[in-house]
């Protein structure tokens, strides 16, 4: 297995595979792997000769006050479960939102009959250190600025700090503003530009995500779709623990107690399934049920939806296939999860 | 010279050259070849062993009461021009915001463990028609709710037409906001969109672009890279007619009159040219030349600033490389102009 920590040795990589006859699938993942992770593995390896899987936890779709800095990490314990599962190639990238390495001028534009540059084949890992957090605060710097007082929606001033820094963004405008979409305005927005940016670097055949994250899955299809990236998106179904919970990197981060009480998410989805399975099809009242239990248990409940599965709109009643789809928090871990029911026949 | 109509035979063509070993350049164009057009095919060509030019009239970068309806169109003359210049393929797409053709659903999602959908060959040239009105008319709906009152930022509504409805938009969000896209705030959104899906469908190895359209090269320039495309992006010199009016699809539109007053742009910028090299780097008093001198001529100026070449942000006095960039109407035409200017010695 190889571990590959720059966006171009990735690239090369992926070419030769390409034109070696070989198919690449690639596994995004913002690492501490669980079953989950290792079940999207499974399945990527059904679809191609070739498996990447890249470990990056992607401060964009964090926002400032959000838990990029406590969320779950164990780089040599993930690269171990790897190992096991024959994975061909990790992609650990440093270099993420930097432009070429740090001797890149910030004027990117070339001209018509200029010479190629020479970039240097490899920073050493003091430069990699700095620059990697100048550009986490670069990033949230930015983001800090899309946060203030106009829904979320992207401004950008001309100051001269921002010269050479990321400014380009990618939206699917209808689908990100449901659900999570709501309380986290830039989240989609990360989640979607840094697939692309993986999609242009390890070109894949096939990307598979988790059905756990459903939102982000129906997201990124239709930004696969819309922008003709030529990656098959894959979404595996959801993974529990034995005791019901959704397999999650956050889940360490929960107190005893708050394990107890996050059961109540899915025993909640569990029991309005049996509702709908029995002919119920009042989605409020289903609705209601779910907060209820989750508040009932010690939880705060973010959301929870009955939507349409492709377009996310909410229903009234379930005639067609919906998802009931729930976040909540306990204590400071926040929770999603969410149950793919069809209408009673 | 093979003409190419569809995005899946377009990238199958491109994929082939790759795998002989080829290299492929991208011309986009929206046709009406002129000269200007010709040279970036000459310079494709010193890059690359292959030249696709495309050939689309892309709705989305223009505003409802924009000219795309008067945009000039000859395609059969353009294919003439390209034969003669020996370019491979012209692409000219009447699939490209649709997907996968009519008898493709809605829901795009893909789930572990489902078939491959077989989708249809070819459309009938009646459904083509058919499928691309309804297509052009619904981006121009969504334009237009793009245009209501927030600052040509994207609002979106979860109606029930928008369904399977193109939704996703890459926004440059710092160079895209002066100069042109102060008074078309979606400009580069269509622009940027579409190229990426160009990029995404004929997978070339190198763009060119003309410096023309100064600030979308610059645009497209960080967006490439911003996403980590895989695409060389060149800029190629602006070229003028013998009187000094830069080359434009839309020159055709003017009228005798109009276009003896349009030569007010470019001697205006020649006359800066002049003053700068002449030790002048008072910004505004530039600016304020160009300004009468257009509007004395009879035409209403859009803008006229002095920018920075790479930030594209407004300086007061030359003392970097500079770009002055100028847009006016003439008539029902709006064109525009820019020079290159280099701080004095």
């Amino acid at each position: 297995m190889e571990v590959i920590k720059e966006k171009k040795k990735m690239r090369e990589w992926s070419r030769a595979q390409r034109k070696a006859g070989e198919s690449v699938a690639l596994v995004p993942t913002m690492g501490f792997l669980h079953a989950g992770h290792l079940s999207l593995i499974t399945e990527a390896k059904q679809r191609s000769t070739k498996v990447v899987v890249s470990i990056y936890v992607n401060p964009t779709q964090f926002a400032p006050g959000e838990d990029l800095s406590t969320y779950p990490r164990d780089l040599e314990g993930d690269l171990h479960k790897l190992k096991s599962l024959d994975v061909d190639v990790v992609f650990n990238p440093y270099d993420l939102y930097a432009h070429n390495g740090p001797e890149e001028t910030p004027d990117v534009a070339k001209e018509a009959g200029s010479k190629k540059r020479n970039l240097p084949e490899r920073w050493s890992t003091a430069a990699e250190q700095e620059e990697k957090k100048s550009q986490v605060a670069d990033l949230q710097d930015s983001l800090e600025e899309n946060l203030k007082p106009n829904g979320g929606m992207a401004v950008a001033n001309m100051h001269d700090e921002n010269k050479g820094r990321h400014e380009t963004w990618i939206r699917v405008e209808r689908l990100e503003k449901p659900l999570c979409g709501q309380n986290r305005p830039i989240f989609f927005r990360g989640v979607v530009t840094v697939v692309a940016k993986l999609f242009n670097i390890v070109e894949p055949d096939v990307a598979v995500f988790g059905k756990k994250d459903y939102q982000q899955w129906r997201v990124l299809c239709r930004m696969a779709q819309d922008l003709d990236f030529a990656v098959e998106i894959i979404g595996c179904p959801l993974l529990r623990e034995e005791d019901g919970l959704a397999m999650s990197s956050r889940n360490v981060r929960l107190s005893d107690t708050e394990r107890q009480q996050a059961l109540s998410i899915s025993r909640s989805l569990k029991e309005i399934e049996a509702l709908v399975k029995m002919g119920e099809v009042d989605a409020n009242l289903l609705v209601k049920c779910i907060i209820e239990k989750i508040t009932a248990a010690g939880g705060k409940v973010d959301y929870a939806k009955i939507v349409e599965q492709d377009t996310l709109r909410e229903v009234d009643k379930i005639k067609v296939p919906v998802v009931a789809a729930v976040a909540a928090h306990f204590g400071s871990v926040r929770l999603i999860d969410n149950v793919e029911l069809q209408p009673p026949s």
